[in-house]
């Protein structure tokens, strides 16, 4: 059985992120879903509400299993036994950030591969930052992300009554 | 009348702002220079003095306003019925951050065009931000903005007292 | 009147064109779309017939004209008092060579502005180049020309007859 | 059984492409590496050669088979029903044309993955284009291809008898 | 007599780093390694233990010298007389940020130059940022600094008491 | 004493092949500007003309000297004894070749840096390429090459009789 990881913040999911998942189910025996609880960053939602967010969003893909992690990837990867890495590479800034973790947790780990997808090219300009700055200020992210999160961030950023 | 909007933080704005509203006022019929009032970054210029010091710059452009506003730069398009929102690109990361947001902002209005200048080579690693820092170290800015925001800069930073 | 040009060589034009067209329309009073006749590459279509193509294609936008050139872009520029050279821009590459050729031909003729335009994201792996690879591996290009274009294609490489 | 495509001109192989071979071939059941018969290029070696240097070169990998072919890649991706199109990624430049291609190929056909693998850092420089070039200046290739292709390359570019 | 000045935060050194400062020892009569004091970062290492560090790094090299400094780049180049100032290239994204501090400070004093060298490939995913986030989550960092950084990025990130 | 080579094809020399030769001139003993005698590709100038053309661009710098060269440039540095290849980098497609082919040229021979300068900002655009481009098409190459190379130009490509 070949397992894959696609390790991220997840903060929160985005259709980009569902797209890249998809695809790389049907590449893989199982694909673990890893959201990273990273105790520097100020995360909008909690690691287990993404969690449980995350768990809505594959819940109609069988192969596909989510957990959480704090450490080093590579520790996820040699505990869990995967084959891989799936990472989705949208434009040339990812790609060099990218490449730097991967080769350095190659260096790490070298019974591994990264492995790069290209999501949806619709998908390209969405990023989690993206999504929570439109919320925030209170635009629409429903062609962005699955209606439950749109619902979510609307709880996070609630409409301020109007002011005069 | 085609009015285009050039938005920005312009904190504060430098020569390169200001060859990019120049280029851009030949090219519509009125340019609404836009300075974003965001809540989250900690500029070092109120929205209110980087107006003044916006309106000041561009005196002398008869078909060019400045305004503020918060919330989604979309909003202010429809609100002013611009046909463009003027961008200045200088190099291959601004090309990236660039395009991912007016892609996104296409997606949430279809009905204008981000366009892209690009403005004096000698200015195209022009930053607000090195210029900041330049002013914070007591460097000499005179040749990368106005003089009156050169004075202003200096009124941020004074220089320390000899200390020894 | 506020004119712009549009240049390439269009050998053929592609919906990414089209596309660049139609958005350049609404921003300018006429632009004039100018096929490059260079001696030196050898197109697939004539000059003619690349500029017989691009008619057909504008046809419905009035205020586009169809016009062909040798020689230097910036004469082009200065015998029709053009206050803009409109180009689309779609990845990193584009980028670099459309900055050097802008920042030349200002160099050259100071007096008007090179202004970028993006495709939709949907057409940015698009090129007449990669069009006219598949249409030569008799592959199916009517997703990415208009329909007399995919024709004129396939007179140009006919299918060859069954060989076995 | 999850079969992946390597599609190449491999004129002719080197330690690079070996490489991503390699990586490949432990993520997928079988691998077909697939010489690209381009009439239109002018390869030094035939595509012949290229086959069989490269049958020599998996000779060890058992799940790994070589093919030619011509015409377009999403053709042979359905006649051989791969679910995925394996390509090595070194630098941004490779980025966006593969990027374009897969986009491209994508929308042709929509059934299977372009996925990217970032070979070991310090092939990153390596290329067919580069190799041929230091053969035929008579400078020693045997760190960048295995020993027998250095060996064919020698034989395509003896070196002359001294001059002087 | 030729001095170099090569800058940086140095929070710690890197092997990527060490490699820079042999090669431009070779390059030049002097190297003058300068750890730059910011005030606004919030280094994980202060000045002094830096360049500390440093000297111990660079014991072995007779014509190198370190030293710190605060205030502008610029100001040390003139102070110092030096000829050029060393930065080491290793992405497309270092690229763009390099070349803008180099054309900013060659704006400031024309009278020295910034050249740039290739760290060994190996060390081009290496960042001061990663090794300290490797060392944060008690990650292994002996392949990547000297063993007495690793041992003081130990004493910075003690192993937590197993929790269950 | 230290010497460093500059490499390159100088079909014809420009100004900014002019600025890099004199940056270098300050930073070695002695820059040795070498003309590459590439049989494949067809240059406009021979290698004898631009020899020729290159000794007197650099008449006025005393340590800097001509030759020219074929075969692989890391024998020139053997013979040469340099310790530095010099190189221009303007853009990042630059960038990426240069870097390419400078690990390639360390990988055969570990013994000398190549390093990278910076032209000045205005002379970014300029490449040998658009250059003949223009002077191919009779147009104004007086800002882009010194005059007598201007002059060499016009002799290649006389300006046509007018045609009606």
């Amino acid at each position: 059985m070949r397992r894959a990881i696609y390790p991220g913040s997840f903060d929160p999911i985005t259709n980009g992120h569902l797209d890249v998942i998809q695809r790389a189910s049907r590449l893989f025996d199982e694909v673990l879903v890893a959201v990273a609880e990273n105790e520097q960053k100020q995360p909008l939602f909690t690691v287990e509400e993404r969690s449980v967010l995350l768990k809505r969003a594959v819940a109609e893909l069988p192969n596909v299993r989510v957990t959480t992690f704090k450490g080093l990837l590579v520790d996820l990867v040699r505990e869990t036994g995967a084959v891989a890495v799936v990472r989705g590479l949208r434009a040339v800034s990812d790609f060099e950030f990218e490449f730097q973790m991967a080769l350095m947790n190659r260096k790490m780990e070298p019974g591994f591969e990264t492995m790069f997808l290209m999501p949806k090219e619709e998908y390209t300009y969405l990023s989690s930052r993206i999504v929570k700055e439109i919320a925030r200020l209170n635009g629409d992210v429903d062609k962005f992300v699955p209606a439950y999160i749109a619902e979510a961030l609307r709880l996070k950023f609630p409409v301020p009554p109007a002011s005069d």
